[in-house]
């Protein structure tokens, strides 16, 4: 099958990858959509060590169950057009988190086109028959493929209490920061968003969002000083990391979505002296993403900035890397 | 001018009553339109003991300011079409309530058309300038009447953490667990409307909510004799707050929306044994409920049943007592 692999520091697009290979209790998906990341662009520079198939944001269509048990169960998966966890857990009893349902945590698991399972960036991927999730209609293929990153943004409300009247901040107008945007809006709070593209702001405001143009790090403060009670930092950087930290309020807290990339030193002190709440956030859960794209609470189309076929992976990766590009996305 | 008065356990249609008493630091508001809510069926029956003009859910245009310093302050106002908190509190620095935000709970509060305060059905009503909040364009005067019963729904996610991946039972069909079935499936949850009325849950379903026909509420239980995490108590019947107690799962939380006016014998227990959380909830804020009208992620329109004028105000509660009838609003 095609595949876009990235193997000794190379990002190539092969002919002839072999099939996943079967495994009792996984579905073979043959892929349709798929989109591209933050973290894959992270594995292209070399970072996370990944060496395989990229991409885990995907729409397919399910052709096989591997294991009798598997195939009897979930058989109303077959033919369906699913999405997919993109977290292999191992599910076994002296686990201590796949014990407590914390899946996405397990020590022992793969991630789809990240850690130790190859993605989806080919004809064909493969994942633990738990994992799908059946798309319904009313979601586009284009749309299906924002579910995982979708999720990703629903998870700041499994960890911390939102409520309607609380102010937020959103840092950055990528698209990390447009989902969490979105995502945030729907809890009927006032988000602000802080970036430097006025394009992006603009994209945010349609969605209700109040954008601040940011001129200069460093010496940014909100009108008359103000904190916010949630900040969501959506840069990767330690500037913004720094940046965070001042805007948040006093016994606010401040949402960590992305790994700061870079070692510069931080200053951690107004953490503890202003006792702010450092919230680490990851993967979320599939199905109120899926719920959002289905009642059109969400509109993630105008996050496309441009689509190409599987044979034009690597151009899609070039254009994925350009500043000022949103969600590229690679129809198989 | 014109206005409904409820006196002597009596509802008229008055054509002379008096023009409400200017006071420093509020303002007239002719009426535009207002909302028919079952504490105004309640007061008719002669429960809450109030006396004057009925009705609080309204929008309305500032016509004048009274107070020099609150006509400076609020100039931005004048002209400006609004809905209003209706709870006017005494903001006094001994007032502990006050002191702490807690304006909705300030014990020397009056209430438009609820408590100390003539309300909504009257040519002009008056309010506190603090109280007020302008209405955006995009917000139909039929769709602004929904503000305060909407922040009464988003009063919910101030109080309690729902979560995207929580399963939610709404207990009641007519108006009241119509929004709150609206709000709460903002939060990316499942939401289960649990009624009597076909039509109804009908409604709720073409919002994403599940529906669910109530056959016999004594022997009532879902499928696998599944609870939920968070049900919201909409019926104010003691038999729904029975049945509420027993769809609440274990450590979960039982909103209670509207008070058991029947009182009736009830066994708490359960509450205890499963250390329920039982949730009183009432006013809510107005932003989010603004900004989810503006956004349209809320749909309040089929929700309105009739609509009358002002003069035939008496023909309008008529109309809202019936059973069956959702929302009923007076064109004023
Ligand atoms: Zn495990
Ligand atoms: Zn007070």
């Amino acid at each position: 099958m095609r595949a876009l692999v990235f193997k000794d520091a190379n990002l190539t697009l092969e002919r002839d990858y072999p099939l996943p290979t079967p495994a009792a209790g996984e579905a073979l998906i043959r892929v349709l959509r798929a989109g591209i990341c933050n973290t894959d662009l992270e594995i292209v520079r070399g970072y996370l060590g990944f060496q395989g198939v990229l991409g885990h944001e995907f729409v397919g269509v399910v052709e096989e169950i591997y294991g009798d048990d598997a195939a009897k169960r979930y058989a109303h998966l077959k033919g369906q057009r699913v999405t997919g966890d993109i977290n292999a857990a191992c599910y076994q009893a002296d686990c201590a988190y796949c014990q407590r349902g914390m899946t996405t945590h397990c020590p022992q698991r793969t991630t789809l086109g990240i850690v130790g399972r190859d993605g989806a960036f080919a004809d064909y991927l493969m994942l633990p028959v738990e994992n799908l999730y059946p798309v319904d209609a009313a979601i586009s293929n284009e749309e299906a493929v924002f579910v995982e990153p979708l999720a990703a943004n629903f998870e700041i409300f499994e960890q911390v209490h939102i409520k309607p009247t609380d102010s937020i901040a959103i840092l950055g107008d990528g698209k990390m920061g447009q989902l969490a945007a979105q995502v945030l809006t729907l809890s009927g709070c006032e988000v602000l968003m802080i970036g430097k593209h006025e394009d992006k702001l603009d994209l945010a405001a349609q969605r209700g969002v109040r954008p601040h143009v940011l001129k200069d790090a460093q010496s940014f403060a909100l009108a008359g000083g103000r904190r916010v009670d949630v900040v969501v930092e959506c840069t990767g950087t330690a500037q913004g990391l720094e940046m965070a930290m001042r805007l948040t309020r006093p016994r606010g807290t401040l949402v960590l979505k992305s790994t700061v990339a870079d070692k510069s030193t931080l200053d951690l002190a107004p953490i503890v002296i202003d006792e702010i709440r450092v919230q680490g956030s990851r993967c979320g859960p599939f199905a109120p993403a899926l719920r959002a794209l289905s009642l059109k609470t969400v509109d993630v189309l105008p996050l496309i900035s441009a689509s190409y076929t599987l044979d034009d992976g690597l151009a899609a990766f070039e254009k994925a890397s350009q500043r000022g590009i949103l969600k590229v996305q690679v129809d198989i």
